[in-house]
C-alpha cells in the first residue's frame, strides 16, 4: 500500500493548485497549499504515513463526530433524536435556510454547524468551561494523544469573525433549540474546532469508528458500539457537506472533512484513515485528499457497497 | 430467521393501522391496508417468505433502480453524470424546487422523480415502443422471472392524473435536461411504475445489486459491478425519499421504496430482500416493512455501519 | 411635452444598446434593437405620439391585465380573489416555487404566470374557443380597435416552446387551481399573449385605467371603477416583474410590462401611456421605455406618491 | 367624518376578538386587546379623534418609515439604494432566506428586519448614543412632540429576548452589508421600536407624507419632497407585511403598521391617518384596525387607484 501511495501522491499532490486555502479567517490562510498527507492505520496497529503526515492543523469540522459521540454517551439516542434530526439537508452547511422553512423546528442533522452547535450545546456539564473540559479529555481519550490542546490564534480569530454562526446560534436559541447563551455557547463550539490535531489523530479516531468502538490493539471498547453506528450512518449521509452522495459513489467510504484540510475515512473493519490537504474544492473538501482516497479505494475495493 | 419473523410479524402487521395506503390513484387505493409480505434469499439461493409474499403489487418508484442499471450500461459512467448529479435533495420526492434554484440546471440525483425521469429519457432506442421493450427486458433478466408485465388500470390511471409528473417533465424539456417528448416519455415512465411484483422479485434484484451484479446461484456476472456500487450508493443517500437518513441510522443497508408498498433491500455479500406493505408512513414508506427490516437488522446484524 | 419627448428622445433610445431583444422564441428575436416608440393620451383625448408608435407587437404579459378585467366581470370580487391572492411574490415571473411551498396553494397574483394562467381559466365560456373569442372582442371593447389580431407565427411558436408554462399549467392543474385541460387552457393563453397591438391601443387601456373605467372622451363607463381600481393596485404591487418597487419608487405609476417590449402604464386621472421598446433589460422591461417614463415622470410629476 | 366613525366605531372594534396581541415579549402582552383609537388630521389642520386616540403604544415597525427618512437625509439616494434593495421580498418580515439566497446581498427593501437594521445603521453619528439621539431628534421634529421617549420595559424585554434581529444582524455583518458591532447596533434599533406614541404622533408623521414633506399647517417643508415620495412608494409595495398587497387593493393608500398596534397611513393631498389597534391578524396587522381604514376608504373614496 505505501508503495502504491508513492506512486499516485505526486499526481495527487499536484491538484491542490486548483482548489484554494479557506480563508475567511487570517490563521487559515497561512497553511502551505500544497501540503498532503495521510496517516492509515489497520486493525492490527500497523501504520503507514506518506508526506505531511505530522504537520498539526485544526480539525474544525470534523470535531462534529467527536462531540456527537459524547453527545450521545451523555444523553442516550431517545434524547439525543428528540433535538436532532436524521436526515441531510442539501445545502450548504451553513444555511439558515432549513431552520426557518421546515415544520420542526430541529437542526436536520448533526453534522450542519446548526446541529453541531446543538450537539455541543447537549454536552453535560454545569458550566462551558466543563462542558469543554469534558470535550477534551474525551479527544485525547479517543485518539490516545494526551498532548491535543487547542490553537489560541484560531480560536480567537474564529470567535472575533464567526459572524455566520453567531447568526445561527441566535437562531437557535430563538428557535428555542438552544439552551445555553449563544455567544458563551460558541466559545466551546469555537474551541473544539481549534483543537490541532495531525492525520495520526484522526486515523486513530477512524479507526475506532471502523471497528464499532472497538480498539482492535489494546481490544477494549473505548466507544459505544451503536454510537459509533450512528456516527458512521450520519457520516455518509452528510459528512462531506454537500459532497456527501459524491463521496459515497466514487469512493464508497463514511468521511467527515473540516476546512482546515482534514479528512476523517474508516474503511469499515479494515482501516482507519487520517488525510490532511487545506487546498479546499468548491464544496470545501481537500481537493488533493479526495483524489487520494478515490485512487486508494479502486485499488484496494475500500468500496461497502 | 424464518422463526424470528414469525415472532414479530404480527406486531409488525399491527403497525399499518397508523400509515395510510397511497390514494393519489384510485388502482392502488383498492390495496389491503393490513397486508404484509416478505421474501429474504441469501447468497445460497436459500429462500425465506413470510405473509403476503405472492401478492402482486405495483414495482413504482423502486423501478427506478432498474432503469438506473440500464441507463448506465447503455451510457457509460462519463455520460450518465454529466446529466445526473450525485446528492440527496433534502426536498421531497417530487419537489420542482431545486431544479429552479440550482446553478447547474440538471436533477440532483436518479431517484427523485425529475432525476427518474431523466433516466429514462437516457435508455437507449429509437422510438418510445423500444426504450420500455429493452427495459422491461432487463427487468426480466435482473429478476429471472420472464411473467413480469405492467398492471394496465394502473398505467392508464397515472397517464391520466400524473399530473404533478408531466409538470415536472415539461420543466426538465424547458431546461433542456431531456430529449423526448415529454408526454411520451412520462408513458414509458408511466409503464415502469405499472410493472407488477412480488416480492420474491424485488428480493432477486436486491440479491444481485448486494453482490455487486454477480447471480451466487449461477455464478454469472449479470450487470456490470461499479453500476451496482453506484446504485447501492444512490440508494443509501436518498433511495427512501426524506427518509434515507433515518433508513441509513436505523437499519444501515442501501433500501429503495415505492409508493405500491414495496421496499428493496439488499444485505451486502448476505442477503437480497423484498418487502410489500401497502400503508405508507408520512415520507411514503411502508411502515410496517420499515419496522420489520428494523428488527431483522437489529436481531442479525444487517448494518453496514 | 412633444417638444421635452422629442429632446430626450435620442438619449433614451441609445440605452436600447445595453439590453437585449427576448429571444426565447424566434418571432419575437427579430425585433429591431433600437425600436422606440410612445402615445400619450391625455383625458381630452389628445394624442401624443412619438418614434416607432406605430409599429405592431405582440402584447405578452401586458395581456393579463385586460384577462383580470374580464375575469373579473366574469366572476366577481369574491369569487375571484378565492382563486387569486393579493400579494408580491418576490420571485421571477414564471417561478413555481412559491405554489410549491405556499401554504395555501393558489397563486399569489394574477400577473405571474401561474396567476394569469388561473385569470384565463376563469373567463366565461362553454369552449376553449368561446372563452377565446369572449377575450378578443373585450379587448377590442376596451382599446377601441376593431382590427385586433393575433400574430399566429408568435402563437403558434410560444404553442411550440413554452414548456415553463406548460410545467406550470400541469401543476395548477395537480393543486385543482385550474378546471381545464391543461394544453387547451395553454392555448387561449398564448393566443392572448399573441395579440399584435401599437403603443396607441396600450395608451387607449391606459387611459381607462387611470380613469377608472369611464372613457373621458365619450363619457361612458366602459369598466366598472371598483374593477380598475383592483387592477391599478395589482399593476403596482407587480406589474413589472421583479421591477416593481423600482417602477414604483423612480416612476410612480402603476404599470404593466410584455416581453415584447411594451408597457401600459396610467397616470392616473391625467393620461394613458403606451410605449414599445424591445429591448429589455435584465428584469424584463423595456430599457429605453423604462427610462423614458422616468424623464417623463420627473418632468411632468407623475408620481402619486 | 366624525359621524361615520362613530357608527362603524363598534362593528370594527369587536373585530379585535378574533385577533391577538403580540405576545413575544411579556410587556406587548399587557395591552387590552380590545383598545380601538384613530386619530384623522386635514390639510387645514382639523382634527378628529375617537376611541383610545390618546392611549401611548410602541411605535415598533411604525420606527422604519422615520429612520428611512433620516437615513435618506443623511446619505442622499445614490449611497442609499447601493446599500437597500427596492423590492418587495414575498416572505415574513422577519425572514434570512432571500439574504441567503440572493445574489445581491443588500436587503431587499428597507421595511423588512434586516433592511431596517441596516437603515439605523446608515444614521449618521460617532457613536450607538449619538446615532439614536439624532432619530429621537427628528422623531420630535415630524411630529412636533417634545415629550417623546421610549418605554424602557419594552426596550429592555427586546434586548433581552430579541435572538431572531440578533440573528439577522449578526448575518448582515457577515455579508458585510452592515459596519456596526451587531448587538450595539440592535441597542439602538430596539431602542427606535420601544419609542411611545399615540395616534396624533402617527396622523402627524402621516399628513407630512402625504403632503410630500411640506406641513401644510406652517407651510414650511419639514421633509425633503423626494424622500417623502420614495417613503411612500415603500409603504406601499411592503409597509404592511405580506399583507401590503391586500391594504393596496383593499384601501388604496401607503400604510405602515407596528406589532405593538399602530397603524400610520397617510391619504395623499388630503389627510394623515393614525390608528392604534393591538389585536393582530395573522399577518400582523391591527385587525380592527384595518376594518375601520376599509371602511372609511369606502366611504371616503381614499383608494390612490
Amino acid at each position: 500500500m505505501k508503495a502504491f501511495i508513492s506512486e499516485i501522491f505526486k499526481d495527487c499532490s499536484a491538484l491542490s493548485s486548483k482548489g484554494q486555502v479557506a480563508d475567511y479567517i487570517p490563521a487559515l490562510k497561512n497553511s502551505s497549499i500544497d501540503n498532503l498527507g495521510i496517516t492509515i492505520i489497520d486493525t492490527s496497529g500497523e501504520i503507514i504515513s506518506y508526506g505531511h503526515h505530522d504537520k498539526k492543523f485544526t480539525i474544525q469540522s470534523i470535531s462534529k463526530v467527536v462531540s456527537l459521540l459524547l453527545a450521545l454517551e451523555d444523553n442516550g439516542t431517545e434524547k439525543f433524536f428528540s433535538r436532532i434530526g436524521k436526515e441531510a439537508s442539501g445545502d450548504p452547511f451553513n444555511s439558515i435556510i432549513k431552520l426557518e422553512t421546515s415544520t420542526e423546528s430541529k437542526p436536520l442533522n448533526p453534522l450542519i454547524n446548526s446541529g453541531a452547535i446543538t450537539v455541543t450545546d447537549m454536552i453535560h456539564g454545569n458550566t462551558v468551561e466543563e462542558k469543554f473540559e469534558r470535550l477534551i479529555e474525551y479527544f485525547k481519550l479517543i485518539t490516545g494523544n494526551e498532548e491535543l490542546k487547542i490553537n489560541e490564534e484560531v480560536f480567537l480569530s474564529e470567535k472575533e469573525t464567526g459572524n455566520r454562526n453567531k447568526a445561527i446560534a441566535f437562531f437557535l436559541k430563538e428557535l428555542g433549540v438552544i439552551d445555553s447563551d449563544p455567544l458563551k455557547l460558541l466559545d466551546i463550539y469555537f474551541k473544539q474546532c481549534s483543537i490541532e490535531v495531525t492525520t495520526k489523530d484522526l486515523a486513530k479516531i477512524a479507526l475506532l469508528l471502523g471497528n464499532r468502538g472497538l480498539d482492535p490493539i489494546s481490544g477494549k471498547q473505548i466507544v459505544n458500539k451503536k454510537y459509533c453506528s450512528i456516527c458512521n450512518a450520519y457520516m455518509t449521509i452528510c459528512g462531506m457537506y454537500d459532497g456527501s452522495g459524491e463521496f459515497a459513489i466514487n469512493i464508497g467510504i463514511p468521511g467527515k472533512s473540516g476546512v482546515g484540510g482534514g479528512i476523517l475515512a474508516p474503511v469499515p473493519e479494515r482501516y482507519g484513515i487520517g488525510v490532511y490537504g487545506p487546498s479546499l474544492n468548491k464544496k470545501g473538501n481537500s481537493i488533493a485528499g479526495i483524489k487520494l482516497l478515490e485512487l486508494l479505494s479502486e485499488e484496494f475495493d475500500f468500496s461497502m457497497y
